[in-house]
C-alpha cells in the first residue's frame, strides 16, 4: 500500500493513466481535490486527535462519565480547529454496567477460563452459577437438553477483508441467548465473535428478545473456546461456575457532537459525514471508533482550510453506537425533515487502508461517482458494485433516499481487536490512517463542490 | 522450516551434502539415529503429551493443588508409555498466590490500566494505594524523588532469535522492585518484559534483596505503559490507584517426576534430559514448558522404542522452575555424588524450531559433537560456538563440570506468549515440535548409544 501511495506521488501521470474510464462523459479530473488529496497523505491532525482522544479520555461506554467527558474534549477540539456551530445533542438512554467476570471449570479438569459479559447480559448472584455445560449447535436442542445448564456456542468466525462473517458468524451473540434463554437455560456462554487468538474476549451488544428472561450471557475468548470444546471432546460431564455481576443503572444522558464546515450555497445542501465517539468499556476504542472521529474530521478541517465549500459539512461525532445506536436515531429524527441533507458518508471500521469505494447516487449523479472514483484510483482504491449503506449511525438516511458514499476500509485484521481490551492506540497503522484522510478528503472534496445538484435516491429494491 | 525439511527427507543426499565437514576425523553416520530422527519428523506422541497437559490439568503453579494434579498426570502418563523407575522426588516450597490485580489512573485521565503482581509482589490494602506516579530510569534517582510513590519502569524490550535479551531487559523486574523499596516507594509497576503489543500482562519471579521490605510491585502490559508514558508526557501530575493483594500461604510440596530408559551398560553413565512440569497461574504453560516436558519425553521414548540404548537415559519433568528453581536444586543435591551422569540436556524456551546447537564436550569428545552436528544439520539447524549450560534446571551439571549439548529454539516469538495468559495450546505450530522432536531423537540416539566414553568437561573460564 505504501509503494503503492509513494508510486502514486512520484508519477501522477502514470497512476492517472491506470485509472477506469469514466462511464459517463470525459470530465476534467478537479485539480483543487487532486492537490489535497495528495497533501492529506502527510496528515498529522487525525493521528493527533486519535491519540488524544484514546490517551486523555480512554475507554468512553455510553451513558457514562466517560462518555460525557469525550463529549467534552470533542467540542473543545471541534473549537479549536475552527468549526462552526459545535454543539452536543443530548437525548437519554438506559445504561448497563460490566461487574466482576469470571468463569472456570469445576470439573473434570478445574481450571480458570477468560470471559466477559455481553451487552445487557443478565448477572449471576455474587458468588456465581454453577452448572453442567452443553454444546448448542442448533436452534433444535430440545429444552429438555439445555434446562438448566450452561449453553456453550462454538462457531468460529474467519477474516475476511470486507467484514462480511460479522453478520453471520455474530448470530450466536445477537441470537442465542434469547433462544438459550427460551428453553430454560442457566446461563450461555459463546465462542468470540473474533479472529485472533489472544486471551482477551470480545463483548458485543445483544437485545433480548420480547419477554425474554435475561440470563448471564458471556463470551469466551478464542483460545478459552477451544479449550472448552477440547474438555468437552473428553465426553465427561463438564461443570462450570460463572460469575458475571453487571447491573443497569438506569437512564442517563448521551448526545451526539456535532460540528460544521459552513457552505457558500446553502440551497446545495448538506453533506454529513461521521463517526461514533462512544467505545466499549474494554479497550479505548481506538479502532472502534476514534479512528472514524480522526478521520473525517481530519477532512472535513482539509476542506475547511482550503476556503469556503459550496456545501456544508457536517461532522458528527455520535453517542452511543456500541449499544443500539441512540445517537444516530436521535440525529436522524432531529434533522430528516427539515436537514436538506443531500449526501451521508460514515467512517466505522477501523483505521486500516481503503480498499474500496461503493456509491448510492441517483442515476443523473453517475458523473459525480465517476470523478471520485477517479480521483481514489492512485490510493489503490477500487470501485466496487455494492449499494452504499453509511453504516449503523448514517445508514437510516441512505434507507429513505438520501445519497450515500461508502469508503471501505481493509478489515482482515479488525475482528482481531473489535470490542476487545486490545483496541488500543498502538494498532493503528499512521501510514494507513493517512490514507483514509486522503480518501476522504478527496472524496469530500467533489462533492462538496460539486456543481451539479446531487439528488435523492431510488429505495432500495 | 517445513520446506527446508521436506527437502532434507525427499533429497537426503542432497541435503547431507549441505553439512559442515566434520572437524575431527572423518565418521560415518549413525545410520540408526538418521532413520530415527526422520521417522520422528511424523510423532504425534509430543503433541498429545502437550494437548494432554495442557487441556486436562491446564495452569500447574508450583506448590499448588494443581501442580499436585500436573505430577499424577505425568507419572500416569509415563507409566502407561512403558518408562522405568517412574517416581516423584518431592521437596517443600514457599508458596505466593495471586489476588485481585487492579490499576487506575485516578486523574488526570482517569481510566483502567491492565495489571498483574510480579511473583513475590508484597499486597496492598484491599482498597488499593493511591499514589503519584513517578517514571524511574536510573538507579540513581533520588530516595525524595520516589519516597510514597509509585514508581514506572519503562524499559522496551525487543525480539531476538535467541533470546538474549531477556537477560539485558529482565533487570527491571529482577531488581526493580528492591532498587525502589529501598527509596521508600510504595510500588513500582514495570513494563511488562514482551515483546507483544496485546493486553496480556507479563508476570515472572524477582526476589526480594536481603532484608527489603516487600511493596506491591506488578507489571501493565506494553499497550498500557506506553499509555501511561503517553499520560505522564502530558506533564502533569498522574496518580495511580493501584490494588494488588497476593498472599504468602506457606509451605507446600512440590516435586520432581522422574522416569527413565534403562541402558545396557551402567558404567556408561546417564543421560538426564528434561524440561519443567509448572507453569506460572495465567496461561496452561504449553510454551512454558509442557513443550519441553512433551519434546523430551516423546524423544526419550522413541529411543526407548527403537531398543535398549547403551546409556540410561533419565528424563526429570522438573517442580517449581518458576519461582526459583527449587525442582533443579533437589534434583542435582540428590543425585551429583553418586549419580554417574555424564550429559545433560534441556528444553525450555517454546516449541519452535531448534536452530542451532551448541556444546560443551570435553576435548576428547569432540568426534561425539561432530557426529551429533551432521546429524542435525539435515534439519536447518546450525552449529554454534556458545559453551552449552543446559538452562535452569540443569544448569548445576555443567558448572560442575557435567557435559551438556543445547538444542536451541527459535525464540523470536517467545516472549510475546511467556509468562501471559496467551501462553495456550493454539501458539504451539506441530509441525516446529515434531522438528524439535526429530532434533531430540537424533541427538539422543548418538548420546545414549556413542562407544567412547563421555568425559568430564573442564570448568568454565
Amino acid at each position: 500500500m505504501n509503494k503503492l501511495i509513494l508510486a502514486a506521488l512520484a508519477l501522477p501521470s502514470l497512476a492517472f493513466a491506470a485509472q477506469p474510464a469514466p462511464t459517463g462523459s470525459q470530465l476534467p479530473i478537479d485539480e483543487q481535490a487532486e492537490r489535497l488529496r495528495d497533501a492529506a497523505l502527510s496528515d498529522d491532525l487525525a493521528w493527533t486527535i486519535l491519540e488524544g482522544l484514546t490517551t486523555e479520555v480512554g475507554p468512553r461506554q455510553a451513558g457514562t462519565e466517560a462518555e460525557a467527558r469525550a463529549r467534552s474534549w470533542a467540542v473543545r477540539r471541534l473549537t479549536e480547529l475552527g468549526f462552526s456551530n459545535v454543539r452536543i445533542e443530548p437525548f437519554e438512554m438506559p445504561v448497563w454496567v460490566r461487574g466482576e467476570e469470571r468463569a472456570e471449570i469445576v470439573s473434570p479438569f478445574p481450571q480458570p477460563l477468560v470471559v466477559t459479559a455481553l451487552g445487557n447480559s443478565g448477572a449471576t448472584p455474587q458468588r456465581g452459577v454453577e452448572a453442567e455445560v452443553i454444546g448448542f449447535d442448533s436452534e433444535a436442542a430440545s429444552e429438555e437438553s439445555v434446562r438448566g445448564k450452561i449453553v456453550f456456542i462454538d462457531h468460529g468466525m474467519a477474516p475476511t477483508q470486507d467484514g462480511s462473517g460479522y453478520g453471520q458468524f455474530g448470530a450466536p451473540r445477537r441470537q442465542g441467548p434469547s433462544i438459550a434463554s427460551r428453553k430454560g437455560a442457566a446461563a450461555i456462554v459463546i465462542r468470540s465473535i473474533g479472529t485472533d487468538y489472544h486471551r482477551n474476549p470480545h463483548t458485543g451488544v445483544q437485545m433480548w428478545a420480547e419477554g425474554v428472561r435475561p440470563i448471564p450471557a458471556g463470551a469466551l475468548t478464542v483460545p478459552d473456546a477451544e479449550q472448552l470444546r477440547r474438555i468437552l471432546a473428553r465426553g465427561r460431564p463438564v461443570r462450570m461456575r460463572l460469575t458475571l455481576t453487571p447491573r443497569n443503572t438506569g437512564r442517563h444522558e448521551s448526545g451526539n457532537v456535532v460540528a460544521e464546515v459552513p457552505g457558500s450555497d446553502p440551497s446545495a445542501g448538506v453533506i454529513t459525514i461521521g463517526g461514533h465517539l462512544d467505545s466499549w468499556d474494554l479497550g479505548t476504542g481506538a479502532l472502534d471508533n476514534a479512528a472514524g472521529v480522526a478521520i473525517t474530521t481530519a477532512a472535513a478541517h482539509r476542506i475547511m482550510q482550503a476556503g469556503r465549500p459550496r456545501r456544508t459539512i457536517r461532522v458528527v461525532l455520535f453517542g452511543a453506537e456500541e449499544v443500539g445506536g441512540g445517537g444516530g436515531d436521535t440525529h436522524f429524527a432531529l434533522h430528516r425533515e427539515n436537514g436538506n441533507v443531500v449526501l451521508v458518508g460514515e467512517s466505522d471500521f477501523g483505521a486500516d487502508r481503503i480498499w474500496r469505494v461503493d456509491f448510492n447516487l441517483a442515476p443523473e449523479n453517475e458523473a459525480l461517482a465517476d470523478r471520485v472514483a477517479a480521483l481514489l484510483a492512485p490510493l489503490g482504491i477500487v470501485r466496487g458494485r455494492d449499494r452504499a449503506n453509511a453504516g449503523a449511525d448514517l445508514g437510516a438516511w441512505p434507507t429513505s433516499g438520501t445519497a450515500a458514499i461508502d469508503l471501505n476500509q481493509d478489515g482482515t485484521r479488525y475482528f482481531d481487536y473489535h470490542h476487545t481490551p486490545d483496541d488500543t492506540l498502538d494498532k493503528v497503522d499512521p501510514t494507513q490512517l493517512r490514507q483514509n484522510v486522503a480518501a476522504w478528503t478527496a472524496m469530500l472534496a467533489v462533492v462538496a463542490n460539486a456543481p451539479e445538484a446531487i439528488g435523492p435516491v431510488p429505495a432500495a429494491p
